[in-house]
């Protein structure tokens, strides 16, 4: 009843950019592989869709910038080019009901306790990273009370002012679609950090958010795809993967049975659980894989007539902070050409939970409704189209941008089994990487490594080579982010006050001396 | 390739208690049900293994106690009896590396301090409890408050010793084999209240723990699939569901396709995602099956020739509170007739994943080693037999005893897509339950009102008889548990602390008047 089983050198499962960099190293390198996805397209958790009205959109994926080289050197080589995101005029920063527009990557706060609240916070988020290993948060030196900790618990100690608390909820929200309260402090630092650094993470220009492919993101899937021809096999989920015998069998559901060497999982940890395995994975890698959930996040693109935004001096950049706000941040998706104008916005972690049941147009309508408060035109309100994409529904992903580690989870279960191999499985998908993991480049990053762990077990590698750094992007070279001297020295809200006890006690101490010099006061 | 597929009215999925409980009962009312069971076995969490050292044991769940009358009364009619865990002679409380014996459900806490807080603690555990409601705690007035809390929060919130903190970290180990940090208040709140209350689920006599089946609780289950014959079909692992079409057509990974006017599916909710469904679940219950993962727990039987703890005035029920102790709860498991002398012992949540990779005789050790000091005696160091089952390594559990819902889950995710059913899908399992969910009894509960509920949708039975309540086993009755004055009323930490503050004031106020009135103090 089995159809015959195709034999291959490796089983690549999962057809998104770290599946596929994997297939393409592997080829490269004169093996046969083969890559199995579930869905009828590669790409993954990137989605290019291409219509009449918007020429070409991505609904998954998107964002590429400095330091990110491995993506980038990727694109180059298939002749994607990058553009860059509009951020010509002034964003906008969103709060109390009002619009302030502000330039650079963080609103300015004008409150000057507030001010130093979000200063202190952003700093300390930076310093508490340098003590995080990229490749070992658990070896951190305060890992275990780090991972104890939600992001909410670390915030509500280093935060004086619930302005800074609230605004560093959206910055939680914004880069892991997730809320402080879900995840564990030590893993949220080490995401930052993994990707550079609070400024690198949160920047459009010279940050994560910098440019956007020409055409669309999918397009390096399916450039590498098209390369590897008949090697991808899509509408193929994978159901088993046996290693009891000499070669690893794995079956999908349409009852193909494919057999190999190795096999590289390359879907997020947590559809590890799609397939059934034989043996069963080590006890605590079985744990693992059902501690790892997706974020929740829906993609919503509003286009316009017109860029009216621009004609008012905004560049569509906006960082919205109101509770019951559907969106929680913005950026221009205009085409570079200036065609198409069109406001990209991400509904994230617990609104996009309580607006994933209402009907399409009632949430283009909400959107509309807030982008018209924000940029203060009614304009906003009269979209000509609107695309979105729920990831929270799609059963291969399982959410996006990706996943997430509960408190407690990194140091208990993260330590080696994350990409740790079993067998001849070895694991790839952008979870396993240790810089930009969560991005495209922490795809190409995983999915290259895992390949290279192959050669190396095969002989073919000197496991010197197994991680490989990667040179810097001519095109899309990395600025050093600057901080001046007030940001590195001024005290935190906390430190002020004490800084004002003291000088209280300080002048009262002089002013007492003063006193009794000039023979104001007479001691008995 | 497919072989032809067989019909049924009802699939389940999953031969469990609660699995078994829905075939059993739709078939009782002339339906024509099949179970899909993954292993070679039915029971799932319940595991009982016979050989000539143990007589029989029971590696998965075995404890019964009043209160639990649907396992009962199901035992009941397969003449399974129960007889009581051993609890005449003392327990000891093992804490600071001395044992300190005494009796009840929980040890006594003699600084005055220390009980204060730890009765004010138990009392408000309780008292939140009460408002939870137990068929859906996200609808208790403080649920998002409560749910975004771990544990862990709460603990820290509510006590004001160590000695209470480390206890309560204990309880919640050995109630839900997980971490306070890893746990959402609002969820073991409800998880505590759902089995009636601190009492009820920590105590042996009285509680959760009274009692055992007599050869084990498996048979529970084999009596089951003896009565429902052919229609039980192990080593089918479900990997597929396609309600596209008139009839829902499941797959199982040999390739056989069975199809039906319903399934239910009677698996913990993260093991959902063993299955590929078409059409896709819907968006929110295919993020909350990535959400709660099992706990972590491994059972360990130890025997010995002799009854040494009973001839030493011990019952064999030992309360570890050691950071290092691999176990933190044992009870006597030695058979009714008082042959085969045994202590069953949990590792748990933390321990469990650090002891999880150490081989068997490296534990066994340890354990012997623990149970010594606690036991003050050498005869411990000598076990003749040792079993144990590590539910980690489950594929098809993922771990043990039962699910729990991180922070922040239950109010976003919890809702309605627990047990509410999707198309001809419905959900049983004991995770779904509203009583004794994570029991034996609960799955029980969860199993039977899905048969219902698919009863009712077939216009068999009325909605107002899907949900029933059980009359009380006229064998295991339940007892109230009664509180003393002193438990109700004593003040907490906090409270006295601020009596002794207001008493200060009071008596300084009146030994002021006191002092005036007498002409001690002189007012100008």
């Amino acid at each position: 009843m089995t159809a015959p089983s195709d034999t291959y050198d490796v089983i690549v499962v999962g057809g998104g950019i770290s599946g596929l960099s994997t297939a393409k190293l592997l080829k490269a390198n004169g093996l046969n592989p083969v890559v199995l996805e579930a869905r009828n397209r590669v790409g993954g958790r990137t989605y290019t869709v291409q219509n009449k009205q918007t020429k070409w959109v991505d609904l998954g994926g998107a964002y590429v910038g400095p330091t990110q080289n491995r993506i980038l050197r990727l694109a180059n080589e298939y002749g994607i080019k990058t553009y860059k995101v509009n951020e010509k005029e002034r964003l906008v920063h969103y709060i109390h009901g009002k619009s302030y527009p502000f330039s650079g990557s963080f609103p300015p706060m004008w409150n000057p306790i507030v001010f130093l609240d979000f200063n202190n916070l952003f700093r300390t988020l930076d310093k508490m990273g340098r003590e995080i290993p990229c490749e070992a948060p658990w070896k951190a030196p305060r890992a275990e009370e780090w991972d104890k900790m939600s992001m909410q618990q670390l915030l509500n100690k280093v935060c004086w002012t619930s302005a800074v608390r609230r605004f560093a909820t959206l910055f939680v929200n914004v880069n892991v679609t997730s809320e402080p309260h879900e995840v564990s402090a030590l893993w949220f630092l080490w995401y930052v950090k993994q990707c550079g650094g609070t400024m690198r993470i949160f920047s459009t220009t010279n940050g994560g958010q910098e440019r956007k492919f020409e055409g669309g993101s999918s397009q390096i899937s399916e450039c590498m795809a098209r390369e590897l021809g008949e090697r991808v096999k899509l509408e193929s989920p994978v159901c088993s993967i046996d290693q009891t015998g000499h070669l690893v069998l794995v079956k999908t559901l349409d009852n193909r049975t494919y057999s190999a060497k190795y096999v590289v999982v390359a879907t997020p940890p947590g559809l590890n659980l799609k397939m059934h395995f034989n043996p069963e994975l080590p006890p605590l890698r079985n744990q693992l894989i059902h501690r790892v959930p997706m974020g929740s996040v829906i993609k919503c693109m509003v286009y316009y007539k017109e860029n009216f935004w621009r004609k008012r001096g905004f560049c569509g950049s906006m960082v919205i902070e109101e509770e019951g706000a559907p969106i929680g941040l913005t950026l221009d998706d205009t085409k570079p050409d200036g065609s198409v104008p069109a406001i990209m916005g991400f509904i994230l972690a617990r609104q996009c939970r309580k607006l994933c049941e209402l009907p399409k147009e009632e949430r283009l309508r909400r959107i509309c409704e807030i982008y018209s408060r924000v940029l203060g035109t009614q304009e906003a309100l009269h979209p000509v189209h609107y695309e979105e994409k729920n990831w929270c529904e799609e059963e291969y992903s399982g959410g996006c941008y990706t996943a997430y580690f509960p408190p407690g989870i990194l140091t208990q279960f993260g330590r080696w089994v994350l990409r740790q191999p079993f067998g001849k499985l070895y694991f790839a998908g952008t979870e396993t990487a240790t810089e930009w993991s969560g991005y495209m480049e922490g795809a190409v990053q995983a999915g290259e490594r895992a390949a290279r762990e192959v050669l190396c077990d095969m002989g073919k590698l000197h496991s010197s080579l197994v991680w490989q750094t990667e040179p810097e992007s001519l095109e899309v070279p990395a600025l050093p982010f600057h901080t001046t001297f007030w940001e590195r020295n001024l005290p935190s809200v906390g430190g002020l006050l004490k800084l004002i006890g003291v000088s209280a006690v300080l002048a009262a101490t002089a002013a007492g001396l003063m006193a009794y010099k000039k023979g104001l006061i007479a001691v008995a």
